[in-house]
């Protein structure tokens, strides 16, 4: 198994614990039990799929950088923390499905084609709304769960980190929003997009957020973290859009990108001050994201 | 001018300046006219009406538990954090707007509906449900400013209730939605969400956080904020309630319960240790919630 399956052997009973403590405290509001049922199907969508490629990378650049001479013994408080990053993601999913229509995520209904499947048992009309908008709703209990957790247990630097995240990512999921409805879309736009969306949101703030929790985060390191996640975030994102296309110009062109994003991505892992054990986590990881293995 | 109105032009400013900061720094993130658009949106919707009775009330308590020996000095820093209740407020209604399916709000178009129009300018189809799209997104926008603010500016015990508050508050709300979308409305059901989207939300948890930001929360004063809060809300709710009834006999009932809850409200305010001064601001607060004159 590779390293970000091992994590999430490791980082996954941690999610499932507070998921489970969370959805046994909704008795103390109500004793409704479609109400219920909604709220733990988000808990089983969540639980039911997804690589934690976020919380890994913020996992992995803290261990990296806490080093031998302050080895990372908070660990379990660390791993805690970082499910936040998961049930924000699951957040966005959970808001991103009613966007885009979707009928499934991780291979079960999305929340608001459940809820709506079971109001259809019981009522004649709206069912597809009222689905909607009860998916709304969780989808915001989520985000108050990753809120929560951050507000309550991290550094006012890491939470200054992880609203910055937020706010970036609701713009860019806006602008692909815009992307979709407009007719003329500009080459900024698309950038736009694909920085907030990918590499800022799925590289550069969980380097941040882990960097932050080791405690090392300088104006070096900071530097170091945006460049690695801006190449990674590129890299990935150009692999996405050649799975979308068919212009063999465009996908020849965009595998040069990412072979180029990758070999310096490679570089400012090689040139870091990180012991060559963590060099190595990363690098594996790199070509794992090249070969998208996982 | 009464004491909820003079508190308003003072702190409105506040708001208006949050919400400027806020809205010009988008620009960081995209050049995109539309999206930026959206955004001034609910920041007009935000400033355009409103009575800001929750942070009233949280700052109400605040001053009065300061007390002379403890003068409120730093009101300019807990008015700056009661924007949050506000801004927190507004990405309520932009969802409830959508789920209500509201054309208006403080008499302008709702921004599911504005949006919805903007892009009828530009598309022939799916308007609609990217209006709707890019309202989800609006609110989960003005949610993360509210949690950023509590986050970054207020004592562990205030950020505490604060996602309190929010969990009950959007449980309250999906119960709500149930009880339309479902045939079988109990009585358990009925109190549950005049509990959680009146009494708590409204009165309970702001008393709780402006208690908490005087450094006066002692569980004698919790069980006081509680039990004010409560028969504050019950009384708003059975107004409400007589608003949308036609039934004389139920109007007659809710009429007497309205009289009794308001009364309970006096004599705890009465029987406080409050300085008379903030005894009479409080005596005059529920004298207008009576009168529903604001």
């Amino acid at each position: 198994m590779n390293d970000i399956g091992i994590f999430k052997q490791k980082f996954d009973p941690y999610l499932q614990d507070y998921l489970d403590k969370k959805t046994k405290s909704i008795i103390n509001y109500t004793k409704d039990s479609s109400v219920i049922d909604y709220i733990n199907y988000a808990k089983k969508i969540t639980l039911s799929g997804g690589k934690r490629i976020r919380p890994y990378v913020a996992y992995l650049i803290y261990q990296a950088l806490c080093g031998k001479d302050n080895p990372p013994s908070d660990g379990e408080k660390v791993l805690k923390l970082l499910v936040s990053l998961e049930i924000f993601h699951s957040f966005c999913l959970a808001h991103d499905d009613i966007i885009d229509k979707a009928n499934l995520r991780h291979g079960i209904s999305t929340s608001h084609v459940y809820i709506g499947n079971e109001l259809k048992k019981r009522i004649d009309n709206n069912y597809e709304h009222f689905g909607i908008s009860q998916a709304i709703l969780v989808g915001d209990l989520l985000f108050n769960w990753a809120c929560e957790i951050i507000s309550l247990s991290s550094e006012k630097n890491v939470r200054k980190f992880f609203f910055e995240m937020v706010e970036g990512t609701v713009i860019g999921q806006m602008l692909d929003v815009e992307s979709k409805s407009n007719k003329n879309i500009t080459e900024d736009l698309i950038s736009e997009i694909n920085y907030l969306k990918t590499a800022r949101y799925t590289f550069i703030y969980p380097l941040f957020i882990g960097a932050s929790l080791s405690g090392s985060l300088t104006a070096e390191m900071k530097k170091f973290c945006n460049e690695l996640g801006l190449n990674l975030g590129m890299a990935f994102q150009a692999q996405d859009d050649i799975f979308d296309s068919d212009n063999k110009k465009y996908i020849e062109s965009q595998k040069k990108l990412i072979k180029n994003n990758m070999e310096t991505a490679r570089k400012l892992i090689e040139k870091s001050k990180m012991e060559t054990g963590y060099k190595n986590k990363f690098l594996d990881f790199i070509e794992m994201l090249e070969k998208r293995k996982f």
